[in-house]
């Protein structure tokens, strides 16, 4: 694992013999890091319950869709489920769904594809025991030591996508990492496109807040990718979550999001928001029941809109605090719910998104064990995309530049983690034992030698020193550390290359829009 | 989960309806915890490596005990091994083991078994998917927030065996948790097992350094358990790390530890130290591949000295740091070698070791983070003994106050991630989701209302403020929610009950050897 190393604008090459990681950290290419890589689980995701729990819980989910059934709040997306022959109420947005419709949609979405981005290297395979690690996504504030915390800003989402570019364990943009708040929300969805488009060339994500949103984020994506309208509509190349308002209700936006991109064959992201105690009952097997047909109906919908358009099955169940009535994050509820969820997409061959997430306030030990928690959860749950992976802190109301990089650390540990073990005779090394013996030692031996500069994982932060060093260091903490990281990685950033023409028509197509008012909204 | 809470002195009660866990942990019985229990994991471990793979590693292990053998320092040891059948060479400390003989011996050790504490409700059962967690064990100074650092004393001794007591988290004392160096050490293994028998009653760990130190605490145990000698050798009632002298060595204590332990019957956990890079081959598969080799021939020297004696497979394969050469532990490799060491251990049909440890100077996200990626590989590698699962620190120099009662936070997380799911009618709460339906919330209803005070776990030092408050509150830290724990469960510390013969007998035992010197040392 790790035999090559690359510079921070994310370019593989390979180290030669003298070169060493802590010399390419001072180089002018930025802070060592693992190259650009999608992961891969070499084993099987865990099986938290049986099967036939498992399908007691689908069984449910079906009955919940038959019996109780959905609102669905657009009146286009009710005309379209009722000529698919789901059961619409007359007289209210009640939509109840037979199982054997269910099942019969549910089984046309695609059980892999390819997530395509403007550069081609940062396309991403989704399904199968492929993973992807996404930005953090959607918080209303931004923090990092200098500056402490404040609203989000236009600076701030931009130094956020910078660093999600140039750290090569952030697989693609979830979103804006923090909400510009400083630009009206009549025009943010087409600065902040281009912005993604042009500072980044990894994969995005279009916000589903009316249908004319959607479709200028599609319309700039196409034109970032150099395509015309008949290759778009054949390789998906923005996602957009669809959160179902739990309980059992998908609104407009959302309705209107899965209509605008199942119709051109983009990705859809079905993710229930099922806190177990407050929109879903408060037992895990009843949240991820409810989970379940939520998702179940949102993949409906993309299908009867679609047949074979991509969707994922998203899980983000937690449990709240039941003290405060707030969300909590990679606690043990949110590891069984999200191993289940990983189960459950698994039987419908429907590829699983889930979160690396966290309800801490400080860059502590709170932090990274919820955070390590959730990731457990998502890893072993077979997770193919892991949203918020990087920089999410309170639950999803900040965004954090240095959590940020103490979580791409955490994500290169997994990525190292889930590399395949090569057993071979040369791993086995039966000769290095021989040749050392009882009671020798294996520093000085070929093999080691031969091997020992990337043989293991070098984090970025961890403080391996010994207490006395460390402590006539003035105990320096894990925060400074990444406070460093941070600016020594955005001095390495550079901007992607994308084609002159391409630009200039991105900015033609925002300057167009924004003349024309944006999308108008109501305040 | 949940359903009960227990005063810190372990005793378990039924919760009241209108008691909260917050009520528990102002009143005189100490912090609210979870109860004594014994988790097991519902599901299967992950398995890291496809069959052929493990076999191949199989293969590598016994050609390494067949061909290259092991140095065996002990004169009576080989004597017992020649006459097993092993190839023991005349000018040297050599033995090599044919293949055929190290399966024989292996098939002969238990699959489980019960190991026996003088409590019996602390009794543990090893083997098949039970887990169980020890307390930080064999570290040369101790800290707290107050006191710093500094080296290991009696009355940190004392304390962190009761804090290791009161915490419920905690099964059993994998050794001293910081050795008392103000102890000579011709009498310290007399005093220290006389304050584990008495401080505490759950199962105890004796350190091999010599025939006679084993005796006094085989014998102290069969006092404090009020046996005979018969009875005492039909129940495991202490076991004894044996770690090898990497690469393939068994020193003398350690085979004297073997030798007097097994043929009482009593549990001895072989564990081979094979840092990859140094002691081992720098490669996870050859690491592991000589951890195996290690692991079988302190396997087979147990069953040579007494066919069906417990004894566990130890697997404490971690990474060096390249650049100093000190371990490093919750790494990614570290990972590895634990799913790989419990397929190996499940192979053989022989209850798996593993730890919690991390490398850490402070209790930051550092600490955390190695401490959760090392329970990772532990718990979804089957690990049946967790070793130094609460309150090690910097790679096992340091035994923290403030740390164990973190770590029992996170252990608490983990056997509540471990308590199996239930799925019935009432927990996928049909009924519930139909009476709250559509766009409602749960928590009023009578489903949330009858389980939500114990429906999920209540962490002991998460802050789950909202930014606001916890701003306000000074930002307190995790550390110091800690420091102010530690002060309570010591202050709700109670002595375990244990007949008073007992204890003057042990006193007895205790005075008599130290007036006759313990065991003589040249220092």
């Amino acid at each position: 694992m790790g035999d090559d190393t690359v510079d921070a604008s994310g370019g593989r090459r390979r180290r030669g013999g003298r070169s060493s990681k802590r010399a390419d950290r001072a180089s002018a290419a930025g802070p060592s890091q693992l190259p650009w890589r999608q992961p891969s689980l070499a084993f099987e995701p865990t099986r938290l319950v049986s099967d036939d729990q498992l399908e007691a819980i689908h069984i449910a989910s079906l009955s919940i869709l038959e019996d109780i059934g959905m609102d669905v709040l657009d009146t286009d997306a009710r005309h379209l489920l009722s000529a698919a022959g789901a059961d619409v109420d007359a007289d209210s947005e009640r939509v109840r769904f037979g199982r054997e419709m269910v099942l019969d949609y549910v089984a046309s979405a695609p059980a892999e594809f390819t997530l395509h981005a403007v550069n081609p290297e940062r396309n991403l395979r989704m399904g199968g025991r492929h993973t992807a690690f996404g930005a953090v996504a959607s918080t209303p504030n931004a923090s990092d030591i200098a500056g402490d915390r404040r609203s989000g800003n236009t600076a701030d989402f931009r130094n956020l996508v910078k660093l999600s570019h140039v750290l090569n364990a952030v697989h693609l943009h979830g979103g804006y990492p923090v909400e510009p708040t400083d630009i009206h929300s009549s025009v943010r969805h087409l600065h902040c496109t281009r912005d993604l488009l042009t500072l980044s060339d990894k994969v995005i994500h279009a916000y589903s807040l009316g249908r004319q949103r959607n479709r200028d984020c599609l319309e700039m994506v196409r034109i970032a990718r150099g395509l015309d309208d008949e290759r778009l509509d054949i390789e998906p190349s923005v996602l957009s979550i669809i959160n179902t308002s739990s309980p059992l209700r998908l609104d407009i936006p959302m309705l209107q999001g899965i209509m605008e991109f199942s119709a051109r064959n983009q990705l859809i992201v079905i993710t229930p928001f099922t806190l177990a105690g407050a929109m879903a009952p408060v037992t895990i097997a009843g949240a991820v029941a409810q989970q379940n047909a939520e998702a179940l109906a949102g993949i409906v919908m993309t299908q009867v809109v679609r047949r074979g358009a991509p969707v994922m099955y998203g899980g983000f169940t937690s449990n709240v605090d039941m003290k405060s009535g707030s969300p909590a994050f990679g606690t043990p509820e949110y590891m069984q719910a999200a191993l289940l969820g990983g189960q459950l997409a698994r039987r419908y061959r429907i590829p699983y998104r889930s979160s690396g997430v966290c309800a801490a306030n400080a860059l502590d030990a709170q932090a990274a064990w919820e955070t390590v928690f959730s990731l457990w959860g998502a890893v072993m749950g077979g997770a193919n995309m892991i949203f918020h992976a990087a920089g999410w802190m309170e639950g999803g109301l900040r965004a954090s530049f240095e959590k940020m990089v103490m979580d791409a650390d955490l994500l290169q540990m997994l990525q190292t983690f889930l590399e395949p073990l090569i057993v071979d005779d040369t791993t086995l090394a039966f000769e290095a034992i021989a040749q050392v013996g009882p009671g020798g030692h294996f520093f000085g031996v070929a093999h080691t030698q031969a091997r020992y500069e990337n043989a293991f994982y070098s984090p970025m932060l961890s403080d391996w020193r010994n207490f006395e060093s460390w402590d006539e260091a003035g105990r320096p903490t894990v925060e400074q550390k990444a406070e460093t990281l941070v600016g020594e990685f955005l001095e390495a950033y550079r901007t992607p290359a994308l084609p002159e023409d391409r630009i200039a028509e991105l900015d033609d197509y925002v300057a167009r829009r924004v003349a024309e008012g944006g999308v108008k909204t109501d305040f």
